[in-house]
């Protein structure tokens, strides 16, 4: 079933303790795409300025891209400049100049309005609610945001969620946005604002899928070289509606083979800079390393204790 | 088989955001020991003052807890003062009196020098060495220990590790131990200087058990209160030993067994202030946590990808 997001197409210039890199391709919509589109294909809806690489871009279309939603404006683009921690747990943000994406209108080509698993990344809430009216009958609506919005659109932010089907964020989001330092307490708040499940990223923790009545836990893969976290938690969404939309099933155990896949994208992420880790990455590899995951927290409870 | 530890047996002074608790009973061969009494009979051996509450130690024997091997010095006890930040994340160190622990020189009954099952709780690593080189052929060496004795004693901690089975230590301890910020370099570290497995606690997170060729994870049972973390690593590790002490197999199916169990004694420990957790707690409540973190966890891959 038909795949889309919305998010920004960006020029990252990131800095790590292993290295740098200058206006490389990034952006929510391009790691989820790039991770997405190994399971499924992906429609694409953003906008890029008259200073993108447009080529880069067409040149994952092969893989099954679709970026004919992708707006070109007059203007410079979408950049975003930043620096990690020696340890890759913090980061800060040096830069970030909004260009043509400040006065972005996402307008869906009619193709892409029948979409039926719909990503609403990291955007302005207007926007996302935007995209979101303009889709005809979604069976899957997952969306994504970041402590600037809860801050300051929190009303309309509030109002995406009572429409979405699953908020995916990480666990200083949920605690922000809940008031609540209890990643529980604070899942259970938010499954009260509207959103059927909550995916709570945690980083080189893993993450965890909050349900009214279900926990599900996914832990980090095992790696002993992390490069740059940038575009994880985007790939894991790519992964994650990817393998729903490409099933057309969202039941529960669907649901859990979906954080896997999110799980297995987001560590492809982290092993390279930028989106460079998809290059080479094949179906067969996503599978053995889903594998690896089942492995990580098999456990057979054998005879009772009592 | 026989299960033996030897670890503080102290009066903790506790204060969190939820309450505080002035003497009360604590340390690590008491928490080791009221969590793995839950599955298997426990023979301790530690040191009290001539202040120590005796009784309070008395009323807990009929669970399984056999104190004969502490020994009864004229002084004052082993004291903790500590006070946890508002989000139980970080805890400060308002107070240490040693007492009669800083002449402590375990002697083991000669009953418990046949003990199959030792547990060597956080204390001076030559103290350690000392208590493991009475006991005569045990099946399986574990051992705590902690920032202090990594600074201070290191080349004695390097020795005792050459000759234990399993290091369980939290995930600062074992960065500091490796000088590795990577948890999985530094579980390989510290695997290569000695135990054949490591398990690093996370918290909130969980737990890893990492080995030469596997890893596995455990959560943390999702909880919506957390009153006193305080001893939910000796209560851990109470629960993995008492379980393959119970079992007498050392398999790698039942030490993944022995880490949920693990992982469940130190939930209930986190529930409330102190030991108090463990009054009531059954066989049968052990068995339904184990089953929900199965639960957790599970995933079934289904058809393949490719």
């Amino acid at each position: 079933m038909s795949l889309l997001v919305v998010g920004s197409i960006a020029l990252d210039s990131i800095f790590t303790p292993f290295g740098e890199t200058a206006d490389a391709l990034g952006g929510s919509a391009v790691y989820f795409s790039v991770a997405g589109a190994l399971l499924h294909p992906v429609q694409v809806v953003g906008v890029v300025g008259s200073d993108y690489p447009v080529g880069e871009l067409e040149r994952l279309a092969p893989r099954g891209i679709d970026w004919s939603g992708v707006e070109h404006a007059a203007g410079e683009s979408f950049r975003w400049k930043g620096k990690y921690s020696y340890d890759l747990q913090s980061r800060e943000t040096l830069d970030t100049r909004l260009g043509v994406f400040a006065d972005f209108q996402p307008k869906l080509p009619e193709a892409f309005r029948s979409a039926k698993f719909l990503f609403l990344g990291n955007i302005d809430p207007e926007l996302q609610l935007g995209v979101l009216s303009q889709v005809r009958r979604p069976t899957l609506v997952a969306c994504d945001t970041m402590n600037y919005w809860i801050q300051s659109k929190r009303a309309v932010l509030l109002e995406l969620l009572s429409r979405v089907d699953v908020l995916m964020v990480n666990d200083s989001e949920a605690r922000e946005l809940s008031g609540d330092w209890n990643i529980h307490r604070a899942g259970r708040w938010i499954l009260a604002h509207g959103p059927k499940r909550v995916v709570i990223k945690q980083g080189e923790y893993g993450a965890l899928l909050l349900e009214p009545a279900r926990t599900f836990y996914v832990p980090a893969f095992p790696l002993e070289t992390v490069y740059d976290p940038t575009g994880a938690g985007d790939a894991f969404a790519g992964g994650f509606m990817a393998y729903l939309a490409r099933t057309g099933i969202v039941s529960d155990d669907h649901i859990r083979r979906a954080m896997v896949v999110g799980a297995t994208m987001g560590s492809y992420a982290v092993e390279q800079f930028g989106i460079r880790a998809f290059d080479h990455v094949t179906l067969a590899d996503v599978e053995a390393r889903m594998r690896t995951f089942q492995d990580l927290t098999h456990v057979a409870l054998a005879e009772p204790l009592t």
